[in-house]
C-alpha cells in the first residue's frame, strides 16, 4: 500500500516540524504558515494532513509516544535473556531522561501538549488515557516482580510505578536548563531503582 | 516608605496578570498590551515597571516563590511544638501541589519561566540557582531528621530531596488536567513519606 505508506509518513514529517517548533519555547505563537515551512511543505498540504493545530499536536504525541515504545521494547527484546524488573524499569526511566536530542524533543512535546490541554477539553481527555495506561503497564512490571520475588512486598506497585514515572520527567527539566549533568540524572535514577528494590546500601 | 510600598505593590500586580495569562496557556502569543489591560493598568506602567517580559517572569517566579515559603513557614510556625521532619516534608509538598488557585497559578508560573528558559541564558542562570537552593534546604533537614533518629540511616539526604520535590511537581499535571482528584495526590504523597521515613506497613 504505497499510497498509504505515503500519507503516513507525510504526516510524521509535519508533526515532526511541529515538534522542533515547541521545542523552540511553546506552541502559541506558531502559525499553521510556521508549520508548513519548517516541514518543507506547502499551507495546503499541512490543511490537506491536519483538519487544525491541536489534530496535529496529537497526532504528534501518539508519534513520539510510539517512538519512544519501539526504542525502549528493542532494547529490552535484543537482551540475550528475559531482564530482571529492574533492568526494565532502568531502560524505561533512562528512555524517558531527556538524554538525546529524540528524547529532548518528546519531552518538550509532553509540555506543549499538557499547556494545550489546559484549554481544550478534547487534549486533556486524550491524555486522561494515555498516562494511566502506561502507569498501569508499569505497576503491572511491578506486581509480577514482586511475585516472582524481586521486589520486596511491602511496595505498593500503583504508587511506586507513579513515581518512577515522575522521577525521570522532573529530572528532564533540570537536564534541559543544564542544572544537572546526564551522570547525575542516571546516579539519581539508580539510586531510586536501588531503594525501590531494596539493593541499596550505604557506601 | 510608601512611595516604595507602593512600586512594589505595582509590580506584584502587574506580575500576578502575567502570572494569570500564563496559566492560561503560555506566554508567548502574550503582548505588552495583553499584560497591561489583564493588570488594568497602561502600557506606559507595564513599561515604566519593568524593562522586559522577562523581567516581569523573573519578578512573578520570585514572587511566587516568596509567596510559597511564607505559606509554608507561617503553617510550621504555628504549630504547637517544633515538627518532626515528616511533618515539615509533607507541609512542604502539600503547598506545592497545584491544589489551590494560588498553588495552580505558582504551578504553571514554573512551567512559563521553564519554557522561555530554554531560549534566554539569563532566565536558565536564574534557574539554576533557585532550584539548587530548596533542594539544599531540604536535604538539610532530612540530614538533620537522620541526626536526631527520625530518618533510616540509609537515606541519601540529596537524592531523596530531589524525589520530594519532584513527585509534587508531577502530580500537579494529572490534578491540573483532572486525571488524578486531590485524595489520590495526597494519599501517593503520604505513602512516599511513609517509605522514606521507614514507616510504610502494608494493611
Amino acid at each position: 500500500m504505497p499510497k498509504q505508506v505515503d500519507h503516513e509518513a507525510r504526516r510524521i514529517q509535519i508533526a515532526e516540524a511541529l515538534m522542533r517548533l515547541a521545542s523552540r519555547g511553546g506552541l502559541e505563537a506558531v502559525s499553521l504558515r510556521d508549520v508548513a515551512a519548517e516541514a518543507g511543505v506547502s499551507m495546503g498540504a499541512v490543511q490537506h494532513y491536519f483538519k487544525s493545530k491541536d489534530e496535529m499536536l496529537t497526532f504528534a504525541m501518539n508519534h513520539v509516544n510510539k517512538r519512544a515504545e519501539q526504542r525502549i521494547v528493542g532494547q529490552l527484546t535484543s537482551m540475550p535473556t528475559r531482564p530482571e524488573a529492574r533492568v526494565v524499569m532502568r531502560t524505561l526511566m533512562l528512555e524517558m531522561l531527556a538524554l538525546s536530542d529524540d528524547s529532548r524533543m518528546e519531552y518538550l512535546t509532553h509540555v506543549a501538549f499538557f499547556l494545550r490541554a489546559l484549554a481544550s477539553p478534547e487534549l486533556a481527555e486524550h491524555y486522561r488515557e494515555q498516562w494511566p495506561r502506561l502507569e498501569a503497564w508499569v505497576a503491572g512490571e511491578l506486581r509480577f516482580a514482586q511475585e516472582a520475588g524481586e521486589l520486596p512486598a511491602d511496595r505498593n506497585p500503583e504508587r511506586e510505578a507513579e513515581a518512577l514515572l515522575l522521577i525521570p520527567d522532573g529530572l528532564s527539566v533540570g537536564l534541559l536548563l543544564g542544572q544537572r549533568t546526564s551522570e547525575e540524572a542516571i546516579r539519581s535514577i539508580d539510586y531510586h531503582l536501588d531503594r525501590l528494590f531494596g539493593t541499596y546500601t550505604v557506601d
